[in-house]
């Protein structure tokens, strides 16, 4: 996770952050900014009670780093092939972040990457990061695993053609307003360019629905497959936008023959600053996880 | 399946379609209307070409008796423990048919109902079918095991009314432009009458995308089971309108929680004079069977 | 109005109630039932504090008859010529009302289609008035001037094939969830049937849009209008559900081409028991009607 | 226009169709490129057979600068005054143009910028052109008038924010799965960054209904209205993607209280290579345009 300290903030209250976290076990990574100083802090945040670090002289917000679990059975182009490796997972983690407002915070840009490929290198895990903005293509390529194209820009067509110029694997998210069809000539922007790692990400779309967030289009899974090769996996955290709908549609979308799956989880959901009540508990994660394995073998894949 | 002759159709015209279907082993039950004359056929249509009968002087037209798979794994309300017997296996015949034309063939009426009553028999399996206006509730209530409320008289409040008079079970379709809030209270109106054996059947909602006939809203079956006890079952061949898209949409269905499944089965879809197109043949059914009790089982339910 | 007694309103305060109607300038018309008095009051509602009323002993509710305005500025077919007569103004009221609960309620029947007719003897204005099951048909058609089809009976066939044998006009209000293909067929099964009164009416469309109830589908004027020869209005009340919407909606109706509009008029939205939300005031609704003229009159129609 | 000559065309074919355009009153400027060249033509089109241009040797394309319509009654901000100039006429055209599939012609980039300020400078017109990515912000705001976002980058926040820097006025199409909610939130992107000068443009959503390319929402045009002082524009033709629709609902946008318009106009639409469908011939243009003059003014608007 990441501690961001207020502009305002001491030396000392930043030096208290610092050991409290240390105490707790935690590898700490200091990176003094003009404007303010942001501590990485990587280790087991059960260990300890997030609120006490949040209510914290000179604390401003803690930023979770997400683990999606990534559940491939099915030979991706060699492209996606990482997302096999360390067990199948796959960190994601928001250095520039599509907020609704513009007056939300946007993410931490080349030092939130920095923070993440920290991440990678205790954990051993690749790690997938949105990228938003064509300039910041080639910064975000020199340090991520896999870029992801969020489902806002996926009709930006500039911004396809110039992921499709890196060599890394791209995760396609679909438009929630956005038919199969134009999913997949997007897709075809970036194949266009010369890569052809393109994984796609079903997630929701707009319908007069109310009772879920999205809805989960997993219909979306078997015409993906009927008319391209390219890997589809499926996220029900941001699809339903229920923590307690994600199990149901996880287990269904491995049914309907995706080739993995995103899932938000998070220690605390209650406590999560954004997107907590589409999110996780570990517990429930891994029992979710022992299910899935079922589900896959039933539809003869194996993880 | 039953082939209805022509209103000018003659004596021999009728008796030679008759001996032709006894001939492969159909056993064949003649009526004779005002108009025209009908004769139902029980048997296996894989033994015959139905072309050579369409094609007999003085046939009209062949319509089937569908045979949906209900697959039942959780505790129905008492009502739906008929959908158990028999192998867990219902017929579904449409002696109402709703039809968007009004000079569409518009079912054969008490004939119909009828004709399904002597497959009951034959087969040992019950049956369930549509029932459209409140005149005829009592009518088909005497005949059939289950009354189907289709997905454009989901908002058919008196027809509601009406058959939760009744002691039969109700299978009450989801409308394709209504939300889950709104079926819940459709069926509360069947329940306030006293009738409590009410089975949801969710079939594809309206949406902007246009690959699948309807987006099968797999999202509904969680949702239903945190809001009420109410069994639901899924229909993938309207909520598709595809056959190849079927067998997963099924198999996620069931992975989604849904305690049984309506599945179109046509002997040779391609000759389907309706719903052909979401039909699946006798051999990809039974395998589909095969893997449904396989995912049943690894989300802890038993067929 | 309708004054609905509680079923154990004393004789007293039924008289009481009279009394204070006839007080303030109404005409009142007493029906006693088996379970429970109902007073109609004929008269301008805006003489009397509606909550007096309401607050009287032994009072359960009030239930407004509405007025909606169908501006009739082309030739309708001859079926719908009665819109025009009386200064193109007609009644609206719900003997039968479609509720989404089972437990609200649901209209007066056969009393209501009297105290309709009383009024249509008052103000020489025609009635247009709901019906929702083929048994009623009959009934409503002996009062009525007009018969709705509400829009969740849109595709209720046999009830369209019952209205479609009476020689009254018919109101075939869009279903939310419906194509205007769809919508053209129901006006088929009317006309099949003799009758080629038929009136289409536009009242929104489900999408994924908040901001409005329904989204009120223009659109459907000139498609309509290139289609077929029926006339067609626009309900701007229901189908945006807001009041303050209706003026833009009503004006830009009419200058799509609309042939009338269906507006809820209420003295007092605030106080409305159901629709208030949509209704417009009495003075709001004079100073639309004056704009509209100047509409109609750009779009080469006269009022 | 714009002939865009084959990379092999010969010298000889370059002059040969610029003579012809001359020879019919076209202004002709000649643009050498390293792979093609490229002819722009300013003058009547209506003059000259476009498909005897099409058919000389050495011909590939002929790209139409399109002329919408924008009426403007109301006080925009300062920042779309320029609306109002010139009589209340832009022109429109793409250098970056957003296409679906990879391999359809994406605009001449500054060579088609150069072409619309010739184009200004002949008729004195204002010209509006949409911008696709941040690096292309200053080139294109050097040129243009007005740049515009189009629906596909409605939330494309890094653009926004870039074109907010600027000093010129920014058309924001709405995007067609989006809110009117997330829309404003767009707005406020542009506005967050110092430039208030945002038109907001209606152009469609994504609905059920296929009778209608978009469903074009004028119920945004009240909403907006309520909750924003910002001018809004609609775009009949996307919004329905039918030239024969768009006189209608044109006039229904102005009666809405829309404070302009965007149309396309085309002086053979059958010809054109694409948006044909959707656009209005030069003389029913005209009649439309003074039944618009009519219904703003009965709406209490001059033009």
């Amino acid at each position: 996770m990441i501690i961001i300290m207020k502009p305002d903030a001491s030396e000392e209250q930043v030096a208290h952050v610092t050991e409290r976290l240390k105490k707790h076990g935690f590898g700490v990574h200091l990176s003094k900014g003009a404007e303010r100083t942001v501590i990485g802090a990587i280790g087991d945040k059960s260990a300890i009670q997030l609120e006490t670090i949040q209510m914290l002289p000179g604390v401003s917000e803690i930023v979770p780093i997400r683990k999606p679990y990534k559940l491939v059975s099915r030979e991706f182009q060699p492209a996606a092939e990482l997302a096999k490796r360390g067990g199948a997972n796959v960190l994601r983690g928001g250095a520039f972040k599509p907020r609704t407002s513009p007056y939300a915070f946007q993410g931490l840009g080349e030092q939130g990457l920095k923070f993440m490929a920290q991440a990678r290198e205790k954990t051993g895990l690749p790690f997938v990061t949105e990228v938003m903005d064509t300039r910041d293509v080639d910064l975000v390529a020199r340090y991520a695993d896999m870029l992801q194209i969020g489902a806002r820009n996926m009709a930006n067509f500039n911004l396809l053609k110039e992921v499709g110029k890196t060599k890394k694997p791209i995760l396609l998210k679909r438009g929630p307003g956005s038919t199969i069809q134009e999913w997949l000539m997007s897709a075809e922007y970036i194949l266009s360019e010369g890569n052809s790692q393109v994984v796609l990400c079903e997630r929701g779309i707009r319908t007069f629905e109310t009772a879920t967030r999205n809805t989960l289009d997993l219909n979306a899974v078997p015409v993906v497959k009927k008319l391209t090769h390219l890997p589809i996996i499926v996220d029900p955290s941001h699809g339903t936008g229920e923590w307690d709908l994600v199990p149901a549609m996880a287990k269904a979308g491995i049914a309907a023959g995706a080739d993995g799956l995103m899932i938000e989880v998070h220690p605390r959901p209650d406590e999560a600053m954004s997107d907590g009540a589409q999110s996780l508990k570990a517990e429930t994660f891994s029992k979710l996880m022992a299910e899935l394995k079922l589900v896959a073998k039933a539809v003869g894949r194996t993880l």
